[in-house]
């Protein structure tokens, strides 16, 4: 019998490189997306769905709105008073990031596994990743498997094969196995159609670049990419 | 500037009793009560509401719900096949027990108290916790403070001071330190008074026995305790 495993499928090129990855090597995975609030969270989750479907596995949706809520509320409500007039738009963009969210997806990944009797989960975490945020990087990942190991008895383990990838180098090993990159989802945008002026959409052009490939999916503008990138 | 921390407050008599000796050390806290969905659920947050004001402390109620949902119906559907006619009831109470609550109770705090600049988040695991649930273990507690750790870039710290006190300790300790445990809540039936039959409502009876006072709140009955009680 083949190893049961939940992935977490946001709908964008690495968790769908990793889905790849764990079916060549025989997982039986149930994917698992969360709503979390953003705008363009529903464009994300629908991408998400359509891979799902692509391989055939099942399609669970979590919705993390009203947790992500009260983190935002509670936080409005505790700076109140600092926080100038006309600042609000920049503490809301500051709340796309939400405190803890890659740890709190691996709790509930953890828990949700054990409750399927799945004894993996996989996070297509990579280095991209560790800059920004704690909970992304190697020593959050190590301490976290522990942490799963032990709260679920011994029942799941947490696996990262791309930790020290970068997305150049997710994409080559995706163009090898053919990854349905078509069907996947980067922009932040709040729309059907990449922009390919944001941040998301910058990186995922340079990567395909990077790898002297056409990126599948459609773009508003390819024009922004810079000129000069290196690998 | 006194420290600020969060605190799971389920309304009970442990994480009351925590509260009590956080707010003796000079924490300024922030209680968090969870909605997750059993039946007795409510009038345990309405007793967290009540031990809040009590202590004049801000109280944030985060609705778990939709997630405990998806994890219900996930291990339902996964089960179909499996499960013969009759057995539901077992299937919804065993369910009682979500997979990793802890944990995911544990991430989503460290995330919240990051999100209000807070530098601790405060547990009432204890001993009695151990035997049945891995994620109240001091392995899983030690692993989960350094997950925390690192994944919150050292801005938050977990404290589980009664992880290895008993009920009995903890009341004793409460009562030093006048707890409102007239306030607590702890019978897992969905009603107003409690039943003094449930498994929880005789380990609290117990406890106070052991230390050889009354327990202030009203029950049906408490002619069902047993008479030989070990210390």
């Amino acid at each position: 019998m083949s190893q049961k495993a939940v992935i977490s499928l946001s709908g964008g090129m690495d968790s769908t490189s990793l889905l790849a990855a764990g079916m060549r090597e025989g997982r039986e995975f149930e994917a698992v997306s969360f709503s979390y609030g953003s705008t363009h969270n529903p464009y994300e989750n629908a991408a998400a769905a359509e891979i799902a479907a692509f391989y055939g596995i099942p399609f669970h949706s979590i919705d993390l709105i009203a947790v992500m809520g009260s983190f935002r509320s509670a936080l409005l409500a505790s700076n109140q008073k600092k926080i100038p007039e006309g600042h609000y738009e920049e503490e809301s963009m500051s709340m796309t990031v939400v405190p803890g969210r890659n740890m709190i997806f691996a709790s509930i990944l953890a828990g949700f596994a054990w409750s399927i009797k799945a004894e993996e989960v996989w996070l297509g975490v990579h280095s991209g990743d560790h800059a920004i945020y704690p909970d992304c990087r190697p020593g959050f990942v190590e301490a976290m498997s522990h942490a799963i190991q032990e709260g679920t008895g011994g029942r799941v383990v947490l696996y990262t094969p791309f930790l020290h990838l970068d997305k150049t180098k997710i994409i080559k090993q995706g163009l090898l196995h053919k990854v349905p990159y078509h069907l996947t989802r980067t922009c932040y945008k709040p729309q059907l159609v990449s922009c390919g002026k944001c941040g998301a959409c910058q990186e995922r052009l340079e990567a395909f670049r990077n790898n002297e490939t056409d990126d599948p999916i459609k773009y508003e503008s390819r024009a922004a990419l810079p000129k000069e990138v290196s690998s």
